[in-house]
């Protein structure tokens, strides 16, 4: 081998044509291992900001040296980073992901928030790079990475527990949260209509879909007006095609395990409990299932996106909801061989990206506590589950900032302050204290707690902030202003560019 | 076998018990083979009335014997209908048909229409009866007859002949209807648009996303505002949840003989042209092959509503545009050897319905020629394909009747009349002559021709009829005024019920 080498290589060492193929090959050949490919993932509970964030993402990618900010977004820093660009979506039959009214929406004067997603959407760039692997140092050609972002509602990674649960054990946990404060006042009436049915008796359709109704109107007001997170059946406030199908006609029934065992295995599909039992089995099978094996078992990467804030104003329930919300999506990470997806699916995820939004709603001294509490919430269940091979962050973000920070002098004290554009006080605790609507203020919103709060935090009642309108006025081709996206596309992409 | 037959009934002749118990055997096994089932499926163009006519044909059969008037339906008329009851459906993924919601509208004071479907929908009914076979005269059990409708959009239908269509062929159809009358005033700046595209330049998929818009807004302008039948692809105005996805996201393109068919063939998928034709074949494989694999074989009886008297009204055009798509429709129902349904499916109807709505909007003398010119519309196609098998029957109904019919006395003559609320002015090609919506009036609508209209017809201008609102005010339990319901149900369901 080696004296054949050389013979080649003394025959074709001089021949400047011969290099050149040589090196297009090596070049060919290596772009051909080199380019890379991400199905990206970002999920969270409906408002959490979704939209805007994958917005902001494309937007820096794309628009990168129209005054982007992405100093700590290594390929860009170092130079490597090319261009990207949108490119077609590979699925036709998911809807794409609107990005030019998002964009639109950002970028108007007066601005405004994108119109929420209500389903799966999809959205394909192609970064080009120039990769400084050493092998590369002769090759003037480009890599390129492929990202494939999906937007899915965090609602359905909730629906994930109800996996290894049956009928009766589901009903138990949903009834015991609808029978328990903040909820109970709301679902009071559901509960007792509830109650007066006979299980055993035979299933009138029409009764069972308007109590489903009820119940998906109690899901709604626990979701928008109360701000909880625990939304069960995820579905059920998104239901897409299959609005009005019996697949969506079920709910929790009280006091299952009062009834004879063996009674309640044997009523027929006919009966009242039979046939909730059946449609709860169809919903696991077919739209919770489903998911998890259509998309799911896809994704390489995910960012799960949080408002902690808007909790932390609603008051304890609020918060503690959140808490088991995040508890409960946290399952669908964690593939130990204990865990439920070692033994029903092989997802690929390697990074999970935690972010907590609004951080621009807050003064920047803030973030530190925001990141440690967000973590606290995280570890409190993630030292009951395994992430194995899972790479795990948590980051402070805002995808599109809305306000600048200021100072101000409050009885003698320099205080940072936020200046911001109000937009409606459906955060705010002290409906008294709201400014108008499109008002620009300077607020100081309080501080974050580092720590879980204890009862005390609750009484004292300290923390009192804003929802702001997107600042606008940007042209499209312009980056955003954000808060470290460029840490978000570090820890997502960077390693794929080398 | 014959001497144990017999020692077997000398042994047990006069045993009572015994005799019972096999005359319940028989019972039972007879009933077994007697039991009998349908699926009926419902369609027509958006507006045709599918949801009256569901909900009338559901409340005959529910309220029979409550002030029903079903002089020709056999299984009434000869005492051998029990009685019917809707009871839970087999698909628990497909929406449920909104029974309650469409009987509350109708019996309202005022009463209102029903809210339109925008997609599938599903509905059981179990109809109980005294089987007259002679077999059976000494069981006094009942058989019962499991009746499946299913209600889905017309637009589907009409969807059939793109899967023997090429992109290109699809396209010169679609530019050809584009370019003619009455399109051409709405689709000019569309057509112009498309036209200055380079169809090998790489496609810009916001761009292609942008004119998709446009067309289907075309679509949206022919059918509501035109009043026009042909609407391809039917998927584009009830998108449902393909809302946004590239499959819905294609146009025809104008032109295509006029280009290199090597290079036609050969442009990637990533031009303009080849992401568009690659868009079509997508919709033909998974939107127009789909329903017909997941739903269309399953129906057994058919029944196709449709309004010849608003394409009367509305003039010449609107007519034309009726007949061509009921040809395109009937293609669905062409099962010969050269049918193309022959070659990709093996649907099993046996039994297909007409019915010609809104004859309680003319004068009764006028159903002999709405009948007559509806036959005209069928038979002109119906030459070119092939009814193997299958029965075929044309109705002018009124599935909810809306009006009264009197006499007055017109220069010395006395002619018939109608009496009605008026509901709105979609359909009066007089806007002058408009009474206000909501009063009540006497009116001669007109005479429907026998005939499809030669000219003159269309320039005499002899038809104007209004539209009129349900009269409401019955009670939910009781059956709903109608014209030929009977004559539907003798149709669909009479040979089941033996």
């Amino acid at each position: 081998m080696t004296s054949s080498n050389k013979s080649s290589k003394h025959r074709g060492l001089f021949n400047p044509k011969r290099i050149d193929k040589l090196k297009n090959k090596t070049a060919e050949l290596l772009n051909r291992s080199i380019d890379q490919h991400i199905n990206l993932a970002v999920t969270g509970l409906s408002r959490s900001g979704k939209t805007a964030f994958i917005t902001s993402l494309v937007n820096q990618l794309i628009n990168e040296g129209q005054g982007s900010q992405l100093s700590f977004f290594d390929p860009v820093q170092q130079g490597n980073f090319i261009a990207a660009k949108r490119i077609p979506q590979k699925h036709f039959r998911v809807p794409r992901f609107d990005y030019d009214s998002s964009i639109s929406s950002l970028t108007a004067l007066p601005a405004h928030w994108p119109e929420p997603t209500h389903g799966i959407s999809e959205l394909r760039l192609a970064i080009r790079y120039q990769p400084k692997a050493s092998l590369l140092k002769y090759v003037k050609d480009m890599a390129t990475l492929t990202v494939d972002i999906t937007d899915y509602p965090g609602e359905w990674l909730l629906d994930l527990p109800m996996l290894k649960q049956t009928y009766q054990q589901w009903s138990e946990f949903t009834c015991e949260l609808l029978s328990s404060k903040p909820r109970l006042d709301s679902s009071q009436k559901f509960l007792d209509k509830v109650a007066e049915i006979d299980p055993f008796a035979p299933a009138n359709e029409e009764v069972l879909a308007e109590l489903s109704k009820e119940y998906t109107q109690l899901l709604h007001t626990f979701r928008y007006e109360l701000g909880l997170s625990v939304i069960q059946p995820g579905r059920f406030i998104l239901p897409g095609e299959l609005a009005g199908a019996p697949i969506l006609e079920f709910f929790p029934f009280p006091a299952l395990a009062e009834l004879d065992g063996n009674d309640y295995q044997n009523a027929s599909d006919d009966s009242v409990i039979g046939m909730l039992r059946a449609r709860y089995l169809e919903y696991k099978e077919h739209v919770v299932r489903k998911f998890y094996r259509q998309h799911f078992v896809k994704f390489d990467r995910q960012i799960v996106l949080a408002d902690c804030l808007t909790p932390l104003n609603n008051g304890k329930e609020s918060f503690q909801d959140l808490e088991q919300a995040i508890s409960m999506i946290l399952e669908s990470y964690s593939y130990g061989k204990s865990g439920l997806f070692s033994r029903i699916f092989s997802p690929k995820i390697d990074k999970l990206l935690f972010a907590a939004t609004k951080a621009d709603h807050v003064t920047p001294e803030q973030h530190a506590p925001m990141v440690s509490l967000f973590n606290e919430l995280i570890h409190q269940s993630k030292n009951k589950l395994n992430f194995e091979a899972v790479e795990v962050q948590t980051l402070a973000i805002a995808s599109v900032r809305t306000t600048q920070v200021g100072s101000t002098t409050h009885q003698g004290k320099t205080v940072p302050v936020l200046q911001g554009t109000v937009l409606d006080n459906n955060n705010n605790r002290d409906k008294k204290s709201q400014p108008p609507t499109g008002k620009n203020i300077m607020v100081f919103p309080g501080s974050v707690p580092e720590k879980l709060p204890q009862e005390s935090y609750w009484q004292q009642n300290k923390f009192n902030f804003f929802n702001f309108s997107p600042i606008g006025g940007t042209s499209k081709n312009e980056s955003l202003p954000h808060i470290r996206m460029d840490q978000v596309l570090q820890f997502l992409l960077a390693d794929k560019m080398l």
